[in-house]
């Protein structure tokens, strides 16, 4: 199973910044398309005040900084060249994580989106949206919420595919600035599916793609859990999606890169469970060879043979 | 604004050390010298049983570690040389730390002062002395104490500039080794103001510059805090720096290389509030290109393109 | 006191893996000899269901992963060309851990070094046993499965050497995972050298030699403990190594590489004990001039000027 899409995580929550200018980012897209990597996705255009292209809505709505530069732009117009193609995310206010309530991030996407397909949309690299607030078992009740915004999204252009990452709520569902690295009362896979038939359901429609992250559960849970995601992508008509995270969630160094051993073995087990495509969270600092984190060279070097063997086994 | 200053972060609490010799602290002098910065201040001489020089007061009577290399007659002669300042940061023994008491710290440096004053005093960099310890709102009662240890160094060198670098107890004002990130109970500006009247009341003559650490409250805080320091600096005499953090205080990983934009946003809200000067802590695990910490040689570039765009916009 | 040994740390519980080829081990394996590393000691053959070679019956019995690399065979072949001693390290299957009980890892490794003498044994440099599992005072209970499998390993393979590493219960005794870098609980040399006397006894004639892990006690508190530990292994007849820690257990990062100084400072110390050899916990991350920790490198340049110092001393 190949990975052909990366997010791009600016703006991030806690992942530290590689301080990259646009020469860094050329290279980065670059190493990318030399992997197969045909599909860029914003993590998110902004996140709280900070926002990744100078919006005329969040600067004097939301109070949100004027960012050093349009990375926005910057990264279409790699994209364009590369012949990638670019899903933009949507802008989390935090207000959500704050109080629960998603109608601030409705009401401010409904700007956003109106504003960044008028200024951008008419890159050809312009393919897709991904609703960038990480939805869960626990959030069941904002599915309609999430319905909205897809479908606005889609409303203005034309239809373009909108793309969900959310996670399954194992063992390693924890936060990132908390101490530990596992947790007691994980998901049951009963459970898991129940719950995720309720969210596709309201889902439906809007929503064309769901890449769940694979990093929460254990390694030998990995074929049981895909094995239902995609059963319930399938039956209801989302394209099936693995979100394979780089990083090692195993550590307590939050986070650098993953082993490429665990790597494989989720990449693997997406490729059991027939799914549609991996992407991953993120080359950039994780697999990247120019990544400030020089394991990401050696995992971007082990990878590549990996492509080579199964290229040979093919 | 400017960054002229950096701290030396020898010995350090919670920044993990880099193991350079006096090659690398050469070209690192040189690259700061490159960006403009004219002055060094040593964080600490010592911190409980590891000190930076040779001290045979420190090694008899406080049982110090004799240190592998004399870090303040390198750095010296590396100023000397490349005609910058050098501050030198007083012995903290962690008593204080420990028991609240200041009086291990007045009656140990009494003797540091002295000896290094005439170990060192020649050196034509040597051009102030930077109160280590770091007082905040809950050291209030520590006051005379700094007051004494700073006329005690301005009086064994005819009265050379005094510094202090405190911290505003803000929503990020956490334990390094604490797993949170943020906490409750930070300190309003009314307070703030209150208190470090106080304070200023008590170490005026004695201390010449403040530089507060600009990374402990939000960035939209930044002009209200900054506006008030600079007041209450002017009304005691006193010289207003900013302490400009070069890591990032938002991550889970404790510490790394801020966000060039961080940093900006804080260095021109300094200007804004008309500042006297910018030092950061520190150059060399998060600006310098040679930083183990990959990032920090992004982020001295993006630093180095905002010099031009301010000479630019001059 | 020269370094003259280090762990592999594959598999490993808390430091992120570096993805390294065969290349990458090849050129470490020659910067360890350059600094007169003869012995490398495989940290453990697996971990719960990581392991480091194809073992059936790891792979049949106890649902292991089959490795994408035999790691076992790679560093035999490096030792087999470089002159360099291999310490096979047990399994670890996690259920000690997770039970306290050692059955099951008495059971399990039965089989593991049966398969792996027989596989590998034939190679010149496999000339001892790790016994992986850590020993420490709160684990008495298990020093007759200690001598048990000790027994075992020398059965098979004409009395090769074995070797443990515990940890001594000082103030630093913390899981890498918690927040915390100190506790209050430490152990008093008096219970110290009481429990570890108990534990000798047991162990005597199954365990060659024991390598204390240096780190989780304060610098002044060295020169009493390692005396006391060459005193218990000389009175039970067994080789006193330590474990020189060269990552820093003082710093919020767990873990980065440790300052020289430290590193110094314990190594002076087993000299001063008259301990027989000096390994280090490990070479690759955090000594090695290729490891993703930049420090790294500077600690080996640090220390082979040591080295020198040392020489022109003797």
């Amino acid at each position: 199973m190949k990975i052909t899409g990366t997010f791009l995580d600016e703006i991030s929550h806690d992942i530290p910044h590689q301080n990259w200018g646009a020469k860094e980012w050329r290279r980065d897209f670059e190493h990318m398309k030399a992997i197969g990597i045909d599909t860029v996705i914003l993590i998110r255009s902004g996140y709280r005040r900070f926002i990744t292209y100078p919006s005329a809505y969040l600067i004097k709505e939301q109070q949100c900084y004027h960012p050093p530069v349009d990375l926005v732009e910057l990264f279409l117009q790699l994209a364009d060249e590369l012949d990638m193609q670019f899903y933009f995310g949507l802008y989390d206010s935090g207000k959500y994580w704050d109080s629960g309530d998603m109608q601030h991030e409705i009401d401010s996407n409904r700007f956003v989106i109106d504003e960044v397909w008028k200024n951008y949309g008419h890159h050809k690299s312009f393919r897709g949206w991904y609703l960038s607030m990480e939805i869960s078992r626990k959030t069941r009740g904002a599915t309609t919420a999430f319905r909205t915004l897809g479908l606005q999204c889609k409303a203005v252009s034309n239809g373009l595919p909108t793309l969900i990452s959310p996670w399954i709520d194992g063992k390693k569902a924890v936060m990132a600035a908390s101490a530990v690295i596992t947790k007691e009362d994980a998901v049951s896979l009963k459970a898991h599916e129940q719950e995720w038939s309720e969210i596709f359901a309201g889902i439906q429609g809007a929503v064309d793609a769901v890449a769940f992250q694979d990093g929460h559960i254990d390694y030998h849970e990995l074929d049981d859990f895909f094995a239902v995601n995609k059963k319930m992508a399938d039956h209801f008509g989302l394209q099936c999606w693995t979100n394979a995270e780089s990083f090692d969630r195993d550590m307590p160094i939050k986070f650098l890169p993953i082993k490429f051993e665990k790597l494989r073995l989720k990449l693997e087990a997406a490729r059991r469970a027939g799914y549609d495509k991996a992407i991953t969270f993120e080359f950039s600092h994780f697999m990247s060879p120019q990544s400030a984190y020089l394991q990401a060279g050696h995992l971007y070097n082990r990878y590549k043979e990996y492509l080579e063997e199964i290229k040979g086994a093919e």
